[in-house]
């Protein structure tokens, strides 16, 4: 039986992304796309509770069933897995967004957060990003590693829990790929003030990524500024675990 | 000087288990709340990425400063630190959310997106969650505790990038706290289907969180089972770095 790929993203069903990834493996397995009806960006692994879901088939994909939801990125993992697809997919992709995931964009990413829930179920799952935010985004560059990597997990999977979170450099010959840790990094967010008409304030976020180890080639910054892409292990697992026996000494201390 | 508070949640501006929790710290130091003006449960670290914020102020809070923001959790610590506070805040407290965040709720958990946020900044920060979702939940087993483990962080701080994710049992008398890690577990999802008045079909999300290992004593849902809270330390750094190595043999093999 052929592979099942479940492909989804947070820029919506409409982005060129989403729609290169599913050019990019088509022949490798039975392909479901399930993405959000629109741009789901920065909702991490935000879940839809309250709001009634509904599920739209589109057409016009040549090798490929796509359908639509009006949620986020783990929400269309969630009901693809419930509801959508005929078996158990063998791969979750995600992507490929259209911007950086790189540094600790991941925490905030829709694009990782589908990848991550692929991986809690279970499922390997590979997250790719380009660096490069517009609609109109060249990928072709990235086409040979897409399919590599999708081929290479397909084949060998994943350790358990962990899923990939690819970024590609944007606008060069890609000059390699290195297996690296996410920076150490901030946004240096500032919130631009408006006006609105009738004269009370509003904001918008604004600002950018800072590299606080910009020296270190164990990064995935590092590498991405020198043309190459970069591929960042990542798991949902957040435990601190070392913290917990100095911990464990402090509470005992407390006075209750 | 005394410390300075920032208060959020998920639940939003309107929850009792806010009020609760400022009600618990307001002698601790000089209070700040910024909280949503509607429910963001399941949001995880989403952030707003288009639609203008407005902030709100509110009055009846006795010993706290109060505004509402039409956002997330993580929306409302952003915009607290860039336009509310008057300097940065000493801690990040989030809840007291009505509901439990043991287990993997973790990742999906608004109220832990707004400590993970804290952490990300460098400030020590603390989620607090009772295991009842009722808006009426009585929360007054938790004060000793939220207390001791407030003045506890404030005091000592908080390893870096460590946030703390705390769960109360509900209807108890708590019988202690262990700092433990989170339990493997998984949510047995479905989605019920309803028809609407046109006969077309949506999905609601219903589920229940499955411990994968009830027997160990070394995690949340085990004590919160046997009456304890629980202190879940956790990062926002999802690296996965133990897998580099071989991950980077895999790639190093790639015909591309």
């Amino acid at each position: 039986m052929k592979p099942l790929i479940l492909i989804t993203n947070d820029d919506s069903i409409s982005a060129p992304g989403l729609r290169y990834l599913v050019d990019c493996v088509k022949d490798f397995g039975e392909i479901y796309v399930v993405a959000p009806d629109e741009q789901h960006s920065g909702q991490s692994s935000a879940f839809t509770v309250s709001v009634p879901l509904r599920v739209t088939g589109h057409e016009g994909y040549e090798g490929a069933r796509v359908f639509s939801v009006n949620g986020t990125p783990v929400d269309c993992v969630k009901l693809a897995m419930h509801h959508i697809v005929p078996r158990r997919p063998d791969i979750v992709l995600s992507g490929v967004n259209h911007g950086s995931n790189a540094g600790n964009s991941v925490i905030y990413s829709g694009t990782m957060g589908a990848a991550f829930e692929g991986a809690m179920q279970g499922i390997p799952a590979v997250g790719f990003s380009l660096l490069h935010h517009s609609i109109k985004a060249d990928f072709s560059e990235c086409t040979p590693w897409v399919k590599a990597i999708t081929r290479m997990v397909l084949e060998n999977g994943l350790p358990e829990g962990v899923a990939l979170n690819v970024n590609f450099p944007a606008k060069v010959k890609i000059k390699g790929v290195k297996v690296v840790r996410s920076a150490r990094s901030r946004w240096t967010e500032e919130y631009k003030e408006y006006l609105d008409p009738h004269g009370k304030p509003f904001y918008l976020l604004t600002g950018d990524l800072v590299n606080e180890e910009p020296d270190s080639d164990e990064t995935d910054l590092y590498w991405l500024d020198r043309d190459y892409a970069s591929i960042v292990p990542v798991r949902a697992d957040q435990n601190a675990i070392e913290t917990i026996p100095a911990l464990t000494a402090e509470i005992a201390g407390l006075k209750v």
